[in-house]
């Protein structure tokens, strides 16, 4: 089905446009009461996600509520952990925790390879009907954790400050960790091309921790596997997003994706010109929203002069806090979408 | 009383070495088991700051017992908030927990000026005995929080993963929290004029949760207070670490400091480049130390080659972690102390 607002899909792919594309990381979340009402009946995060008429309906909330120009698919970069044998509980107030870990050759060795039915095919699944409901209305947006990000969380076995016990695998047993992150490539490959059959119109990978990594360290154990990714991924355009990576961002500019996301922390001037043939995906400070709307409407507007035309795609540099006022999240869109190049 | 090394103080003059000097953030710290011993005694991390017998025992071991070119005294950036009024205790696992925040006029008018006997004043007792006991072997480090990194605390009141609301107060309440960085930073150049009449070499201001901020809030609320710290301290050269702020190096230009702390992810070349008058220190990751001595070793070398001749203060590009082992760090430094500028 032809998309009536393809606004997204023709900035990813060099295409003109008349204004930036507008949508919001974490835009299914808890700043929206409707979401908040669907998690309840739910009775948790990890339910919604494997319970793919929930994560429709939350996944197309925004849409509907906020008017931005694409949905994203609700679900979490941990399903591929768990889909190669690692399963995990959100612990409140704390964030993911899985009950084992990979630190070692017996631990790599029973993680499974997807085949047969997974929890992925909740992902799938909910992508068929969010595609069926939007009926071509705004593109839908499919996504997976960076290998670096995925072996964080699979050698920690949860959230951290430092993940300084993932980066002490990197520098110890480099061998061990080079073969773990191949194999949550390989899965997160996989797990791509399953949303893309599935109907998913464009995907982002999230570099999450990105920023923790030398520039040296990020050549060897990061990039590499997302460019194995973004060359595996050619039916629809990538978005990469290394979150906090403003001194590796050069480096993508070798890489097969259609575009890049910056967070606040990066100059738009500076990455426009270190990546040439990128669009630009970003990058204001959520904590900027937390201003009343007319703030944010005029402080939009700044941020979209900053990029080049129709090289942008407008967004935060980071997912929205669940405290953000609803007018002010509003105000952003509504800035985006009144912009226009040509005046 | 004349330095017999005083390589550090050199490098910050810019007067010629014929190696860098070396030293290590935290390196009065638990990877030593004779810190372990002493904070045991002590009963606590608190005991041990408001103890200037004590503070001034592990002041001293890494130089007896690493043979680092520099000792910095033990204490703690949050005595600054507590001098200030707002007492604090260390949680076990949690970090400093404040039970007063300041996030509102009547907070921010009971706030106390330091007038009389503080417990600041631990802090200088431990420094002239520290300065008795060195006889001069090395220069002494003083130091401080950068005021957005105390008002982080301050408003949070405690550690965060991102500050959210301390973020939030500066683009909700700018007036308010520029007055409260004001007030956060006359205490600090207050305690630093203390440190130095109580003998400290040269200071270090640390500004941990620099890279939280988009250059334009940095030039906004950052930057000004620490060029007032920067002004107003001209008796010993000064070192500020913006940790995380690589897009906003270049700022640090026009700041009457004499060195700039780097993390491991700004390039020691690009540093150079950008900051032309300074003194530069940094930045190996601290994870890079639990490989074994010998990797430690080559790639310590290897970092050296990469900064200005006489312009390099070897460091870590953070605090060493607990868990480092010893020949790792004694490793670090031992290559540090074979280099030479001139072969």
């Amino acid at each position: 089905m032809a998309l009536q607002n393809d606004l997204l899909i023709r900035v990813a792919n060099g295409l003109p446009v008349d204004r930036p594309p507008v949508w919001l990381m974490r835009q299914a979340g808890r700043f929206l009461h409707e979401y908040r009402a669907v998690r309840e009946r739910a009775g948790s995060f990890r339910n919604m996600i494997s319970n793919p008429d929930l994560a429709a309906e939350v996944t197309l909330q925004p849409v509907e509520l906020i008017g931005v120009d694409a949905a994203i698919i609700f679900s979490d970069i941990l399903v591929v952990p768990e889909a190669m044998g690692l399963p995990y509980d959100m612990a409140k107030g704390e964030g993911p925790v899985f009950n084992q870990t990979v630190r070692d050759e017996g631990a790599l060795l029973k993680l499974k390879q997807v085949e047969g039915r997974s929890n992925l095919d909740d992902t799938f699944e909910a992508i068929k009907l969010v595609k069926r409901d939007l009926g071509g209305r705004v593109p839908l947006i499919g996504f997976a954790g960076a290998p670096w990000t995925i072996f964080c969380y699979m050698t920690e076995g949860g959230s951290s400050k430092t993940y300084s016990l993932a980066k002490k695998m990197l520098y110890t047993q480099p061998d061990f960790s080079h073969r773990l992150l191949q194999k949550i490539t390989d899965t997160t490959i996989q797990y791509l091309k399953g949303q893309i059959q599935s109907g998913v119109d464009i995907v982002q990978v999230f570099d999450s921790w990105a920023g923790l990594l030398s520039r040296e360290a990020y050549q060897t154990f990061a990039l590499p596997y997302l460019e194995q990714i973004a060359e595996a991924i050619r039916d629809v355009p990538v978005i990469l997003f290394p979150k906090g990576a403003g001194h590796c961002l050069d480096l993508f500019s070798g890489l097969p994706c259609a575009a890049v996301g910056l967070d606040w922390t990066t100059e738009p001037e500076l990455a426009a010109t270190c990546l040439p043939q990128k669009a630009l995906q970003g990058n204001m400070d959520p904590s900027e929203l937390y201003a009343n709307p007319d703030v944010v409407y005029a402080r939009t507007t700044s941020m979209l002069d900053r990029f080049p035309k129709g090289r942008h795609i407008a967004n935060l540099g980071h997912g929205i806090a669940p405290d953000l006022p609803r007018e002010s999240v509003m105000a952003f869109v509504q800035a985006v979408k009144d912009y226009r190049y040509n005046r």
